[in-house]
């Protein structure tokens, strides 16, 4: 099987915020051919919800804190609203799409974060991805859609960094195929200037990746980004891709890692 | 195949919000052998839900109205929150479940519902189950979870009844499985007297419905209820339990509906 290529694609929160763009991104992903995985985020909805509700959403160094009251509005929203839409949009561009959380078939089993300095709350961090479920799906040619929750053994559910589902659902499936990893964000990729998007550094190796974290021009959102990005080659991703909402069809600038 | 006996459950909405009896209900859903089918409503969830958010819900002979804020409540509530809770519920009494709406493998493809003298709004009316993609989870050793959600095949996603929802699955799983469909709900089955839940009706063939519709025992939402019962027996389904949420333990009596 390892001669077909799977495309893992994990889109942000900013990107689905924003509909033409989204619905671009759709099309061009709906477009792809070979086997696909998508991995959505959420981004201001759960906020928003969260907010019509009257709950306040606590947030500690740019992370959201995820008590009782989000995880429920994270699965209403990631894990409902935005995630059946998501389907049912791919369904209406004629590609059969199914959307799932870690719970669904077991297919992304976690740990809840242990509390060191700071409590996460309901947070997980993934053990297992069912790769021979995720993989029965593909060969019935049915596209895996998954919103950013996974589940304990136990059975609970847990609010889980989107970046985090795609980089271990991309490791675990490169095992079977030739994976690659997609990350579609609002930037047109790593950027040398954080200022000018179109500062786009084109190829990222690790002796690069070294030299971009001496110089701090990897910082924020995209030192965890990166971080998974490595770890995924490491552990059988062939390449990863992160750009722009046209990244998948290669029509603009776009930053590639590599081994 | 006919050999293995399938069944379709229905649990509705008033015993999910009963949190002891629903819990009930689910280590006994999960201790039946053999493949097995959930379809859930979700009560009064969506009506909480809309009035938390400001949104009105408009009923009309005791039907809901299903603009789009009130779809958009279905999905998060049924589609999100109730649904991903029963499965993650279901994993941790070690059942394999899967949670989905008519849209994700194109399960439940409908049409919206012509406006004639009442405009129902974002509803629809089944048209076809996709029986090959079910009973390919079941292979699996996978329960479907259902929430009462369709899709039209220009991906539209749309509110839609519990009771046929569960019908119609049952109906089309029939060609495959000896299927009995089972209505788990708050009172002890069909009464003969509706201020007594002792009065259960024990068995219902058609000459007796026909009795009790006559007498106007049957009325308001069991009338549809065993309209649906009786279009799923002359369609294949073997037989049909309506009851609390015991019944699947038989340990109550309940009401048999066959031929």
């Amino acid at each position: 099987m390892k001669d077909q290529v799977l495309k893992v694609v994990k889109i942000g929160g900013k990107l689905i915020e924003d509909k033409t763009k989204f619905q671009e991104f759709l099309k061009d992903f709906s477009a792809l051919g070979g086997p696909k995985i998508l991995v959505h985020g959420g981004g201001n909805f759960a906020t928003e919800m969260a907010l019509k509700l009257g709950y306040k959403t606590k947030m500690v160094d740019g992370r959201r804190i995820t008590d009782a009251d989000s995880l429920k509005v994270i699965i209403m929203t990631y894990g409902g609203l935005i995630n059946k839409n998501i389907v049912a949009k791919l369904q209406a561009l004629g590609s059969n799409a199914i959307g799932l959380c870690g719970a669904d078939g077991q297919s992304i089993i976690s740990k809840k974060r242990e509390v060191k300095e700071i409590d996460y709350g309901f947070v997980g961090d993934i053990e297992r991805v069912n790769s021979d479920f995720i993989s029965s799906l593909l060969n019935q040619q049915i596209i895996p859609v998954f919103s950013a929750i996974s589940c304990t053994k136990e059975g609970e559910l847990l609010n889980t960094n989107g970046d985090s589902v795609a980089s271990e659902i991309a490791r675990a499936m490169s095992s079977m195929y030739e994976t690659e990893l997609y990350y579609c964000f609002e930037k047109s990729g790593v950027l040398a200037n954080a200022a000018d998007n179109e500062s786009v550094i084109e190829t990222i190796d690790k002796s690069k990746y070294r030299e971009l974290l001496d110089e701090k021009i990897i910082t924020d959102g995209m030192l965890p980004k990166l971080h998974n990005c490595f770890q995924a080659l490491e552990n059988g991703v062939s390449t990863i891709f992160l750009g722009n909402s046209a990244l998948l069809q290669s029509k603009t600038k776009h930053t590639k890692i590599v081994q």
